[in-house]
């Protein structure tokens, strides 16, 4: 976590220990031989940016611990159930810089270590015993799984499209943003109006933070990332560089045409080296960049406190991030 | 499913009707791409016995089909969706007779259609808006993947051991149908004796099934099984007749220094081809029939009445069963 996160995260330093404390607890829960799996993936985070987007929801209302703190843990979980899943179907063997639970000890347990992390995850939901947030982390666990279910089976050509994409990001990633400030706000009695207006700062955060993420991916560093730069178009991941690329720049052609036809692996080597001396990671940033200052739009929905304050200078720290 | 079991099931067979109709409604919630894999895995099932349970546990009580349905219909779809996960870990091809999901069409859509199955399931048992069996839900998903991620991590001498084999039967399958006949009872407003008798029901019921399950592995035919005779010892699940062979059987030392050894393949095949002439099948039937026995005595706690009589019922049709 970099200074800069340190002070974002300020107005809810104490709770993010405690979700801390929450991680550390489902070690005690573990048989031994579980531990270097747990170890390996409960380090996997990093930002925590599930867990503080859910406590800086709650705060500017009514931050109540023996539940906002169970939900934060919960989203930063089944988040990173997500990605041992993720690394299984993708094949990867790399995640920030450690090997993969997938390429260290086989599929096998990388499936059950996910399916272990999201039961926990639901146990965490169910103990808040509101049933508002229970329903609303359900909805999420089948939109998410839904559309990764749907985009594997979907054809090249579909996933080009700018839609298309919007469409998978909300679903893959934004859904969770979504899900963690909507759930922050209405454990901490929002009224009516501020929590959509928290939902929709979890859905267009989540929408911005992908965007950058995927941009990353062409234009970042290696030891920053933890992972090969290039590794998404590589591995066939259609995101949005690539899509403004073939879809409206003069050179994407070829790389269309070699995607169609299966024949891609000196083509994206040479659109890697490309994209980035195009403007297309300028117009990415812009698309990134409207999605922010929407999140933070939706912020005069709640009161005016440290907490959302966090919240606005989160939607910015998200568009400047390096990793 | 056999005429017995219809008989069994007539108690609740209108609400039977209404869980496969909630199973259909699962095929309009997908994209069709997903639904070849769907319909693949909505097929696995067959007996159905877990919805079942969970009907016939609430009967006695009061039936209650706005929330006895989705809970009931929950049971089968996680059921499944640790089928789809299982056949991933353990490289399987064949299930009831058709290709599994992961060989036809990969871990990663495996991986992905469990994690849809579970999350739809997860949804269900949220719709009942009853926080005492969501609770139940999540306490049972927390002890059947912790407990599969051990075995897979704990070692064969360790497997080799009665009491860690009926605690592992215990927390893989018994703990589902323990959730079942509970989550029936309580939904149904059982009082607070009855509530545990039908919970012990449930996990006796499941141990006296698996171990079935296990002796059928042994001494079934293939065309009923749908899968190969043995597949559990060839592929390293240690079970009953095993571990009855290698414990105190004095022609089971070989199998257990070959197993020990890593040189199992001609030893496996020479124990499958003895195990079924020696007792210890006979053995294993009694101890699942001690189970069955046990489970049908705790229904004393229940009101007299038909849905109890198939309960009852039930307990001893899976001593008999071939499949």
């Amino acid at each position: 976590m970099g200074p800069d996160l340190a002070a974002i995260y300020s107005p809810v330093k104490e709770g993010m220990g405690q979700v801390e404390a929450l991680f550390q607890e489902l070690r005690s829960l573990a048989r031994p031989d579980m531990l270097p799996l747990l170890d390996r993936t409960l380090h996997y985070g990093g930002k925590r940016l599930r867990p503080a987007l859910t406590l800086l929801a709650g705060a500017p209302f009514h931050y109540q611990p023996r539940t906002h703190l169970p939900m934060a843990a919960a989203m930063e979980l089944f988040h990173t159930a997500t990605l041992v899943h993720d690394d299984i179907v993708d094949a990867s063997n790399l995640r920030r810089g450690k090997t993969t639970i997938y390429s260290q000890w086989g599929s096998g347990p990388a499936v059950l270590l996910g399916d272990f992390l999201f039961a926990r995850s639901a146990q965490l939901v169910a103990s808040t015993g509101n049933l508002r947030v229970i329903n609303l982390f359900a909805e999420m666990l089948m939109a998410i799984s839904a559309s990764e279910l749907v985009q594997t089976l979907t054809t090249l050509e579909a996933r080009l499209d700018y839609d298309h994409y919007i469409d998978w990001i909300g679903a893959k990633t934004a859904s969770l943003f979504a899900t963690a400030t909507e759930s922050g706000a209405v454990l901490g009695g929002a009224g009516a109006a501020a929590v959509p207006a928290l939902k929709d700062y979890g859905h267009n955060f989540g929408l911005a933070f992908q965007i950058v993420d995927d941009i990353l991916d062409f234009v970042g560093q290696e030891q920053d990332l933890g992972k090969p730069v290039g590794a998404d178009l590589l591995r066939g991941h259609l995101t949005l560089p690539t899509i403004l690329f073939v879809t409206h720049h003069p050179q994407g052609q070829e790389l269309k045409r070699a995607l169609l036809e299966g024949r891609a692996e000196a083509e994206v080597k040479k659109a890697m080296a490309l994209i980035p001396r195009t403007g297309i990671i300028g117009e990415c940033y812009d698309i990134a960049r409207s999605f922010s200052e929407k999140a933070v739009k939706s912020l005069e929905a709640a009161p005016r406190c440290p907490a959302r304050d966090s919240l606005a200078g989160l939607a910015t720290y998200i568009l400047e991030r390096r990793r």
